[in-house]
């Protein structure tokens, strides 16, 4: 079976985890102590250089990044209902995935790393670009109940932790009813995986 | 013929010209005039709400990031030398575009931007980040020619602008042989294209 090296805690880690109760793909979970330093140490360095989860090991593939993991699992479990083939249909959703890899992880990710786990990061230049960003989302939004494509893809999968974990990094979500709404279409769908605090 | 909204300095807009250059596909290139904010009004705000160039228009659909402009061009145009249709290659090569997103754009990019265009970000925290992602790039691609498939990809199109331009943002290529080596590979693919500086 496929393995995910997790935090629950992560975001990143619960994009993948999210993803796969959706999809109904099956994972062994492996928990890494992040606080006992485990991701900085062999045998997990061998692993990653990079010193990250999530991590996904599928026999000779080995992949250290959420969204190639999503891009991956979707692929190679036929789940193309979230990926599909088609270059239009892939270039809308790899705009999410950059997205969250950039102005979501620089910005509400980062605001809830400092307020949550104490991270020495620019507290108001996070809280600043989550405002920026939870407004285009939420404009977005407003038009369109799914991010790309009308239904659900790798794009929700891939937003929703940290936009929904905003509030632990003290940015609120009030100003933003069409993320709220959105928030609960997902929260409603078949095989949704809650996470503390969500 | 595809139409793409284009800054020549800006690296996010290099990456995508660069891939089309290499890969032998045709763009009209139509230049935005950021300098008197014609990202920030009227027509370009309907096409792209995000004011963000590079910005793909191809008949009904519109793509706002470099990262799914690259995916949809190579899909598109059945360059898939560029972006294989199998999972674990798609999977690979996301990682390089989360990166490129992520730590290249909050690290050498930024830096660039405060040290070129003035752009008011935090410089120390930018150069920090520089070292850290060159030399995760560094170690990697001492070991491997080009980032994935042992042979140039999308993922090396996504990387190669902002890393070749690391010294515009004051961040030294010196201490890094294995960058400075793919970096001249990459100059001498045929169809390379240029740009200010590179």
């Amino acid at each position: 079976m496929m393995k995910l090296y997790d935090v629950e805690l992560s975001g990143n880690c619960y994009k993948v985890r999210l993803f796969a109760a959706l999809a109904g793909i099956p994972l062994e979970i492996r928990p890494v102590d992040l606080a006992a330093g485990e991701h900085k140490g062999e045998p997990f360095l061998a692993l990653n250089p990079w010193a990250q989860v999530p991590l996904l090991v599928d026999g000779d593939v080995t992949l250290r990044d959420s969204h190639a993991i999503l891009v991956y699992l979707a692929s190679r479990s036929g789940a193309m209902a979230w990926w599909p083939s088609d270059a239009a249909s892939q270039g809308r959703i790899v705009q999410w995935l950059s997205t969250s890899a950039g102005e979501i992880q620089s910005g509400p990710a980062s605001a809830r790393l400092v307020q949550k786990f104490g991270y020495e990061l620019d507290k108001p230049q996070a809280l600043k670009r989550s405002a920026s960003i939870l407004r285009l989302i939420d404009e977005h939004l407003a038009r369109n109940d799914w991010l790309e494509l009308n239904r659900p893809t790798l794009a929700d999968c891939a937003v929703f932790p940290y936009v929904a974990w905003a509030p632990e990094g003290g940015v609120s979500l009030e100003p933003y009813p069409a993320i709220q709404a959105w928030i609960a279409r997902i929260k409603a769908l078949s095989g949704f995986l809650p996470a503390p605090g969500i």
